[in-house]
């Protein structure tokens, strides 16, 4: 854990440019014409999800493919759904009736660009198309594309992200460790895992080896979320590229509400050798995936 | 054509049933403990699902198996699933930086009763369910799996319901007939087709009778769309459970608006007609789909 490893940079150029030439409009002539007034539509979508960002949960499941022994560009059809999908929350959970911000990254949200209207339904398009990306362009066969748009589903549903923005909004001032850890494992735990599954499900290993994996993708959600809420206290303006101290101006709980500054680092820094261990019980080249927990744990935005 | 067939009431049934019985939260007992506080997110969905209805679509998908010579149960879980996103899109469709509808139903909208950013989430988390029945409960396969999300996603991104919805919102006083049949083929014609698609997806005949399946699909949808449009018009506030004359207060062309009611009156007639002249020409025991078209004809509400 001394020197940082530097940021699998192959990888995230790989899903940038992916993510850069996907055609969200039909494909059939016909059906292209029909869709003619709905590039307004495409061009909210694309605002928010080429707005830069280190791709984290796409590299997350490329990195793990790589660590499978498989080509990661393989799984890039539905890492990239992966990215739409997170995307799209972004953009719903910025909505004036949710936590109503302003900018993201350093742009203004995609409401505030291109009015309320199309926000929702740029979120819910991105949506949709993932769903379409791993039907039409995931390979590996229908069984593989099926399992990941279970993992998919179950991750982005009640039992997960969609799930977790509930508790997240409905639980403010709930200021327990139970309900935090909740809020967490639901709202980011479960798509990060479910970069992991996904994966998983491309190039399944011996069960005993897929279980390290999973607690390593837990262990790298706790620490994500960890680190998110020291940054909302501690982090810079200009570098997140939103305000600060937002969550506890809401009342809600945080890590560093809760345990105090010091103890959140404390555990933060527990997280990140956790998942380091787990990794060094993972043959293969981990390397990727070591990169990637030491970026969580060191990230300033 | 003279007397209505009756509504294909075993089909609504099973489907209500159906629907009625779906479980939202997690299966594994671990993972329902940690969705522990999503109830209001699951209430707020169910309040909107289970508002009644003739549950047109997946009736429509069922009728179509039975048609095709196949056991409509086999279907069920991709009818419903088609059930959840209409209902998801009219949930997003009620927001105030939307419609803005109060009613449904002669119900208070979702957003009314559960507050908005509940609204929002449950319309996301309806879409996310539906995806995982089509994973986890869809029979025949996981190449039949893939290819109803395929037809479902197309139907529902942004070529689809998605779109349609943007168009509609964007094309507000583009009074012609160009833009009008646009609007209506991606805001409800395509959701309309999916479930036609999903049903020949499982039970596939000779192209020839494919195609003249898609055709009376693509009548149904325009015949849908004339006689709601007619309803906005001339329809009863009591029956219709919302407020009549909305779209044209906010200028939106209808079929009423551009052709005058006594032309769209004649072309719901002539969609009516030209439906039954397909199911005609189609093998096996098309009277429910008969009957479906008869009640959407026919329609107070």
């Amino acid at each position: 854990m001394s020197t940082p490893l530097p940021y699998p940079e192959h990888l995230r150029v790989r899903v940038e440019e992916y993510l850069r030439e996907i055609d969200f409009l039909p494909i059939a002539p016909n059906e292209r014409d029909e869709a003619d007034g709905t590039q307004g539509l495409v061009e909210a979508m694309r605002y928010s999800l080429l707005a830069g960002g280190k791709r984290f949960r796409p590299v997350l499941a490329l990195a793990t493919v790589e660590a499978l022994g498989e080509d990661p560009g393989r799984l890039l059809p539905a890492a990239a759904a992966l990215e739409l999908i997170h995307t799209y929350s972004l953009i719903h959970d910025d909505l004036p009736a949710m936590d109503d911000d302003d900018l993201r990254r350093g742009k203004p949200t995609c409401h505030k660009a291109f009015g309320e209207d199309a926000a929702i339904l740029a979120g819910d398009a991105l949506f949709a198309e993932a769903v379409r990306l791993v039907c039409e362009a995931q390979t590996g066969g229908p069984a593989v594309q099926i399992g990941i748009l279970s993992q998919i589903s179950r991750a982005t549903g009640v039992g997960g992200m969609v799930g977790g923005q509930f508790l997240d909004l409905r639980d403010a001032g709930l200021q327990s460790d139970e309900s935090l850890r909740r809020v967490h494992l639901l709202k980011t735990g479960r798509l990060i895992g479910a970069c992991v599954e996904c994966a998983l499900v491309l190039a399944p290993p011996a069960p005993k080896i897929a279980a390290t994996y999973r607690a390593f993708a837990h262990e790298l959600g706790l620490l994500f979320q960890i680190v998110d809420d020291i940054l909302d206290e501690t982090g810079s303006e200009d570098l997140l590229g939103k305000p600060i101290g937002a969550d506890a101006r809401m009342g809600k709980a945080t890590y560093v509400s809760v345990h105090g500054l010091a103890r959140a680092r404390d555990l933060a820094a527990e997280r990140h050798h956790h998942a380091h261990a787990l990794l060094d019980q993972i043959p293969g080249a981990t390397d990727d995936l070591a990169s990637l927990a030491d970026h969580v744990a060191q990230r300033q935005n």
